[in-house]
């Protein structure tokens, strides 16, 4: 997310899955289109892959993603697709999408048995995010925060409607693309 | 402020200058009342007051800090408070409260004066930490991220009505209390 806290820039939609201009936001993962990204930066992209086994994803970040994703669906995990509109599983190259209409937890709970003994990664967006955290059912948040005031977008963190969550930092990189703060949710 | 971006919790007024709990925000500086702030903390915040020479404060901050602040006015350093509404020069022991009815730049150009070759802080609300990012005359952010999404509250950075603000982040220090993070605006 941006310092001022959105993971996304306004008008996002299917030409724009980031709103615009909103790549900005990935520049440490990915490059700028000019520079690549460092390999420190890299280094910390690619942990997300071999530590998670499974993603969680929201609808509307499946809808403008499926595109850029492309033939082999990004992820080479099993995703699960929160929706209120069922569709068939879709299988991407290594990569397959199940979409599951009977709410968060039993998306977590299937997703947690494709994982094994690996990690479940809720991918986004901003909305499946907040539900997962006001439920208690988050460990750890792993945040990228990217070098730039954004002004406007969609915020990671609305208000929560929970009580407050106590958290402690256990990890802290700076890269020369970001600055990666983990935490632990304290229970 | 909170991993969520809130610099008070809900419900700020003259008993409550940090709203509802909002001291969790500052138990990395004072403590959380058993247990005292951690050394490395407290070397953080003590280099607020080494490195600058005057303060710029909100008015509705003035007006919430005013009793807290007690007989010596805390900040030891000339302040100068944004308003609408005029009132004569305080003193508090060493520190003075210049009340500024002509706008930012008038009241910045008048810390600077104050402050011979120290910096100027913009201590806070939200509101004119907003009002001079949006008209870049910020050179620095010195942020202090509370581990703990409080959920609601008042926003550090609202939407700004401005360009993106490119950033780069200068120094990161992970103490016990607080990630503390400084940013240099690029310009």
């Amino acid at each position: 997310m941006s310092l001022d806290g959105f993971i996304a820039a306004p008008n996002v939609d299917l030409e724009r899955p980031l709103g615009d201009g909103g790549e900005r936001l990935h520049y440490w993962a990915f490059g700028d289109g000019s520079t690549p990204a460092s390999a420190a930066d890299r280094e910390v992209a690619g942990e997300l892959f071999t530590s998670t086994g499974a993603f969680l994803i929201g609808r509307r970040t499946f809808d403008v993603g499926e595109g850029p994703w492309g033939e082999d669906g990004a992820f080479g995990q099993p995703c699960f697709v929160l929706t209120h509109r069922g569709r068939e599983l879709l299988r991407r190259g290594p990569t397959t999408f199940t979409f599951v209409t009977d709410g968060i937890e039993s998306a977590l709970a299937q997703a947690r048995a494709a994982a094994g003994d690996r990690d479940v990664c809720v991918m986004g967006g901003a909305g499946i995010a907040q539900q997962y955290l006001a439920a208690g059912l988050i460990d750890e948040l792993h945040l990228h925060l990217a070098p730039v005031l954004l002004g406007a977008g969609t915020r990671l963190f609305e208000p929560l409607g929970a009580e407050r969550i106590e958290l402690e930092c256990t990890r802290l990189i700076a890269s020369p693309g970001a600055t990666h703060l983990r935490f632990r949710v304290v229970k």
